[in-house]
């Protein structure tokens, strides 16, 4: 199912708050994220980093009231392997816990594999938590397969 | 193990043919390359898209007698998530098929965490093919953990 009334558009200095608010709002968000008023500098700093960056897009899914309801960044990758071919990385998908089901989340994923193809990109990936089995599911769904394992190392 | 007289230094054009070779010199990469001479365009191409990019460092790891012995790409994430802390994403690490399990891979990965902390990225994250089973072992031994699942999307 694909949300009605969901468009996609680039994220504004304005949907920050409404971002970092998702960002919180989530079992393994809510220790990391300081989702306070006013919303620490370090989170508008942040933007400017990624706005200035013609490599990266910030987008907010936004439904037909214009309030945001979901975000996602999307990462295109240059590099040399599969004979010079460019990939994209998703990061950050969040959706409104109010209306997890309702295809939001599907409206973003479905708008960052239409732009990794006009990019030309060959192969998007991403990292999800193992805790996140439903997210796992989701990925499933739209052709994802899990194909690598996805390591971290905190600093 | 660390590798003797092994060092790390940024990429330049005329090292793509022998990264090439390494990126080809693979299992997974053999069916996917063509380390041809001439080498294709394309490896060149995407060698600019790389090199222009601030957010994107290509390094090559080379012995004693300045011969390459091994490469990787760092990626550096800009993003809003706690608290608009910055990634980093290690791709493309390969190592030359006759110096694997001497420390070639090991110098990359150092140099990718120590570069990865001073520009002040909080996490290092990378993918790794499921069928790279050698390549998870090291992984942790340097302190990673497969915290997330991989999964990727052929366009």
């Amino acid at each position: 199912m694909t949300a009605t009334g969901i468009s996609i558009r680039r994220a504004t200095r304005d949907d920050v708050p409404a971002i970092v608010r998702m960002l919180a709002d989530d079992f393994l968000g809510k220790d990391r994220e300081r989702p306070d008023e006013p919303l620490p500098q370090s989170y508008y700093d942040a933007f400017e980093r990624v706005d200035a960056d013609g490599n990266l897009q910030l987008v907010v899914a936004v439904d037909s009231m214009g309030l945001v309801v979901g975000s996602l960044q999307l990462c295109v990758l240059p590099g040399l392997s599969s004979q010079g071919a460019t990939r994209a990385l998703v990061e950050d998908v969040r959706v409104d816990g109010k209306l997890r089901g309702q295809g939001v989340g599907e409206a973003l994923l479905r708008w960052a594999i239409a732009e990794s193809k006009s990019r030309g990109c060959h192969l998007v990936e991403l990292l999800t938590s193992r805790a996140r089995v439903d997210a796992q599911r989701f990925y499933v769904r739209l052709g994802f397969v899990e194909s690598h394992a996805g390591m971290t190392l905190r600093l």
